[in-house]
């Protein structure tokens, strides 16, 4: 069994839009068997859109389609779909009682335009969306499948993980193409590629490959065409075999998230957590609180962009800052006390440093971080020199601060 | 004139690789005023790239193609299309002399395989690509123009922009394709397009698009297949009746940022800005310091993630907290008050609501959310409710308190 998909719009082709949709469903489609064949992109042109599903259906009888739902005049892609299988629109009660209760709980009005987003053609199964106003559609024609789904990614996400999925893991032939990721921070590719290179071999017919980014390399391993039992025991064989390689490096698999882990930790001990920031300016923050129920754990924390703020909200000694600068190490570790003796916590993290572009001397240089962490009584820092520009070097200063925790 | 992209490649339709290689094509090919019509993405399967090609030439004539040009066995793009188009491959001393010295460079040795590189259909034009090994190809034939570019991104972009753009801007018929964008917060889609759907015909043949996201509802006007002066002078006009009939919403064009354009505000008045953040936990702080330079305006503030936390930060009184809760007006204010006060700062924004997914109640459901602002003295505070899953309620709120401060 092979899919197409076909995605409308025409922001896509002027390349106002990056088509993250098409590589999230490629993956998803491949973890159930069903591998994406080929993948068609046109304008919000009825011509274009009937065309393009049509030969789409006639190579695979299954195509899954991504945007032109909405309610605006542009989104057309259901009623040429509806044209095209034959199954012409009708008005949905249901889904009109769905909108109009949706739109009263955020206390807004319907308008006409609406309506077209209650339209359903004959006999298709609608896909109930509860993560926005357009539902998908399921349709079952001679000519073969088409799913619509909207082109709002979380939406489309939400829609394929509950209902598309597991309608198609039912349909495949039995072998599956699945993966897994082992997570790493504070060691370079170079690096890692010297002590795992040998076991590239081993792991055949699996596949290695280094994904660096700016919280470490990811190092993803692929099985093709093999049944789901004999892929999944060779990942967990591949995966135990480079987390042991590879050591305290190895934080996490899959898509774990560093804070998540690290919130979990504390939490097994029950210890809470507060943050001092300065060049990252609530972005360590913001990751913890990304964390759903991180509010047991994280406490808060305090921003201190300017020198004044660091004195008055974390209490560094004004001494302190005209010996050595904001960016210091004792600045550093004032910081992280200084957070830590106001919250009454015993865990903290404290990042100042020079995220550039201006700012930089050749003494202390756009990229140089300060991190300092407090745990088991104990205040410990070092000093970074991260390389990219400003986002980057704030997101791996963040990263290291969380691994730098985690690791204690 | 239309084009039509083809891009080669499993690891595109299995989503390993997100093709952004599309949406930098589109862009610049649309400022030459070369529109691209359908964008074909399919596997390393001769059949299917053949199949893909052919077809594309029968609707526009002209393809650009990328990926399959690289040494190893899946690299079959050329072959393919020199059967296609009936031009023979012939070997390229001039390439192969390229590739020895290129190679000897880097220190390496030419392998076998490497001489399918220096194998270029005949009468092609080769694209000389000094970024990388794989050369571009301009093939004319009857049946229309392949350009096959490399997939590397980088090698992609140098290719378009030395060899491929400049020859294209020869033969378009003087007209472009541009844009404008006017982007709009706190405001919904239906009402907007309630308030300029009147609009929509008096701008052709401009033509208009809604863009919802998290940030609120971009406007997109798109100008086809005009003279660049003439492009210019309608989208100007355009732009300025969308920022008339949308109003205070209307808050910025193009690539504008909020919070840049918020700092600015500030700057320009000598005013100092602090934050006090709750259920965001640092997301407001980290988009106000994503904005290089932010430290003249923004100063700093406090993550009140805790009900201590908001005491001994932000100096709220226990007795606020006991009589209205965490997520309240009171407290809200208390917050904005009390940050601005310990900072010595004229404005400050804050935020506490319920992100979700847990901690919702009939009285105050996830997505409650208060914000707070002080400027000139005076403190004001609004109660929203935002839709969403945790990461969009609360990207919704920080775009709401910077829209809040702004606007005011």
């Amino acid at each position: 069994m092979n899919i197409e998909l076909v995605t409308v719009g025409t922001e896509l082709l002027l390349g106002f839009t990056v088509d993250t949709n098409s590589a999230w469903m490629g993956k998803a489609l491949a973890a159930v068997g069903v591998p994406v064949v080929r993948r068609t992109s046109i304008g919000d042109s009825p011509d274009a859109i009937r065309d393009a599903i049509d030969a789409a259906l006639q190579r695979t009888g299954f195509v899954i389609t991504t945007g032109g739902l909405g309610p605006t005049r542009d989104d057309i892609t259901k009623n040429v779909v509806a044209d095209l299988l034959g199954m012409p629109l009708q008005f949905d009660d249901a889904i009109w009682a769905m909108l109009t209760e949706r739109w009263a709980r955020f206390g807004r009005k319907l308008v006409e335009s609406n309506r077209t987003q209650a339209m359903v053609p004959r006999g298709a199964t609608v896909l109930t969306n509860h993560w926005g106003s357009a539902p998908g559609l399921w349709l079952e024609s001679p000519r073969g499948v088409v799913v619509m789904l909207p082109g709002v990614p979380g939406e489309m996400i939400k829609l394929m993980e509950h209902e598309v999925l597991p309608r198609l893991a039912t349909r495949g032939d039995g072998t599956v193409i699945r993966s897994t990721t082992v997570r790493t921070s504070g060691i370079g590719e170079s690096v890692l590629a010297e002590g795992i290179g040998v076991l590239e071999d081993e792991l055949a017919p699996l596949t290695l490959a280094y994904l660096p980014g700016v919280a470490g390399v990811d190092l993803r391993v692929d099985a093709w065409g093999l049944s789901p039992a004999e892929a999944d025991a060779r990942l967990a064989d591949a995966s135990a075999r480079l987390h042991h390689n590879v050591g305290v490096n190895a934080w996490g698999d899959g898509e774990d998230d560093l804070a998540a882990l690290l919130l979990v930790r504390l939490r097994a001990r029950g210890l809470t957590l507060a943050v001092a920031e300065s060049c990252t300016g609530g972005m360590l923050g913001a990751r913890l609180t990304e964390v759903p129920g991180s509010s047991d754990v994280f406490i808060g924390g305090v921003l201190t962009y300017s020198n004044a703020s660091k004195v008055e909200l974390a209490g560094v000694p004004v001494s302190v800052l005209e010996a050595h600068g904001a960016v210091s190490q004792e600045t550093a570790e004032a910081l992280v006390a200084g957070v830590a003796a106001r919250l009454a916590t015993p865990t903290a993290v404290s990042i100042t440093g020079i995220a550039g572009p201006g700012g930089g001397s050749e003494e202390k240089p756009v990229g140089l971080v300060w991190i300092a962490t407090l745990a088991d009584g104990e205040v410990q820092s070092r000093r970074l020199h991260f390389s990219g520009d400003r986002g980057e070097i704030r997101a791996r200063a963040v990263q290291t601060a969380l691994f730098d925790l985690w690791r204690r």
